[in-house]
């Protein structure tokens, strides 16, 4: 049994980690360390703190984004901190970002979110069990937040 | 009782300082360090010294950055600073800056920024309680600085 | 014999490690450690693991960017994120990324896929031979994934 | 007595430098390291050594960026690296950077370059006083290149 | 004397190595370690490669990048990892890099990689000898690359 950490946000509009918590449940026995944070740029340290003081072996961030492009801004910053953990950390971060901009409709972000927590929480599972785990799927064309794409048939 | 830290500039044209301090002065007794540097650039390196000559446990950065792209370059120089600070002290930053192309008139300007400070504040004062004290409000859309746009409802 | 460290993700639509793997087996007995990750951004810590888990000497990463600009900036913090492991590891990883809008037709991405991953595949050999394995090409306009352009004839 | 750093280059079309050292000369007895280099980009290096190798305790750091988009990209990464010189010597660098595009007349660039110079040079001999120092001028608009926009008036 | 590194790529349609050496070898005898790789986004770890394990005082990077938006993206990433080298070397790193659009004719690129190459060899031979041997040039407008510009006169 491994600790999956979970950081996520008050800015936010679909409790997202609440979709990917009934996938892990369901698929497996590991702990759960949750932080919430008001914003997107606040994600790092709470990863980081998920890290260092609880003791997590993986984390998902879920965050979501508004549409101007200060809000592209603020989501590059975000990534590049949850870089910086995972690297110095030495541990995956599943970076599960939403951007307002991804569909028109708040339905269809609904579900883009919704979608993308759930396919990210399989990936944190296999990414706990071993580096080839997701290798007989390298370069099929899967995406979280919609259908796969699939591979190039030539 | 814990020490929070204050970072703002001499370049912002609101006090935004003061909104927070007003908020923390009447919902807790904690200390209060204040560092006022000329711009948003020279605000991670007083957040550093906030948290290691200073001993503060979060700060709260107070930056107003121009309407130009050039202005955006900038804050976003300053955003990376402080992802770097608070990964390396470990400890919360929450950045409370305005940009002046958020609103036409200098009184929204105001406005936002006076209403940003003050609810962030709170959020100052919620993350030093625990990881979980804002997790009942994850995902319910809250903004700082204009009205909470509330969970997408499906 | 060296140990070759394969980075590649679920997204992308070729499996663009499968052909540098050919050209390796074929000209060298190096040794290889595969890591299949979600997406372009989890190619850094896949990297770092590479480096310091299971020992490798220089890592190919396989990465597949998507055609917009919210594509570009996650390359971006991919790149920065590759750029960090190599600089602290001391060892080389040779990016190996292909943008879908580097083409209009599938056919093609799935050329320059193949002829970028090959060519790299070469590259990686050279440098695990010598620092200036590679510099009686100096400045005469290689590329991969295309034709050669060449030296500027003056 | 401190001992104020100068990092300038010879790439700028002022010697921003020399009016920094009439107002410091004039208004203090603090020694002076000066350290040239070509760019803007040779800049973050020069900081680094002139705290390391000459041991001062703060630094005003002088560089010219052309009007061009890629212009900014330099003076970005020269800004990024002067960022994390800060953190890493946990020192004060005030950037006084002047835009090839902030006036269309050679004079006002000049202008520019005289007041900003000047004005950062009281800044930083405000920040070796005291953390406190400018903080009776926080939230009041100040400007360095031109006047004072003040605070907004409600 | 001194040991100056020479990293370069296959990827450049210049050898502008070769110009910089000729100037090197006539003004001085610092001894010369050279590392060639694929392209501008290996170069900093070259550059690690050549202080840590060669040696180096000081490096040239010659790096050529292609007219795109992405390609700019890539030479950002090259210069940033420049910038971290440098600092954690505490080393200068001179980057001499033409981008394919700084010309429209291939003989303008020619004439504008020769003369920055030339021009930076004597700038690397400056900063060998002391951190003011350039301060006579502050401010004056110099230009590698092109013809100087000069200081603003008023």
């Amino acid at each position: 049994m491994a600790k999956i950490g979970i950081a996520d946000t008050t800015f936010a509009r679909v409790n997202m980690a609440d979709f990917a918590l009934g996938i892990i449940k369901k698929n497996s026995r590991h702990k759960i360390e949750r932080y919430t944070v008001p914003g997107i740029k606040d994600i790092p340290i709470a990863c980081k703190l998920l890290f260092e003081k609880y003791k997590c072996d993986i984390i998902m961030a879920f965050g979501m984004a508004g549409p101007k492009e200060i809000d592209k801004q603020c989501s590059h910053e975000a990534s590049l901190g949850i870089q910086i953990v995972q690297l110095t950390e030495k541990k995956h971060i599943l970076e599960v970002f939403v951007h307002m901009d991804e569909a028109k409709k708040e339905n269809e972000i609904y579900q883009i979110a919704k979608n993308r927590a759930e396919k990210h929480a399989l990936n944190a599972l296999a990414l706990l069990q071993s580096k080839t785990a997701l290798t007989k799927f390298a370069g099929t064309g899967r995406r979280q937040g919609k259908e796969d794409e699939g591979s190039i048939k030539i």
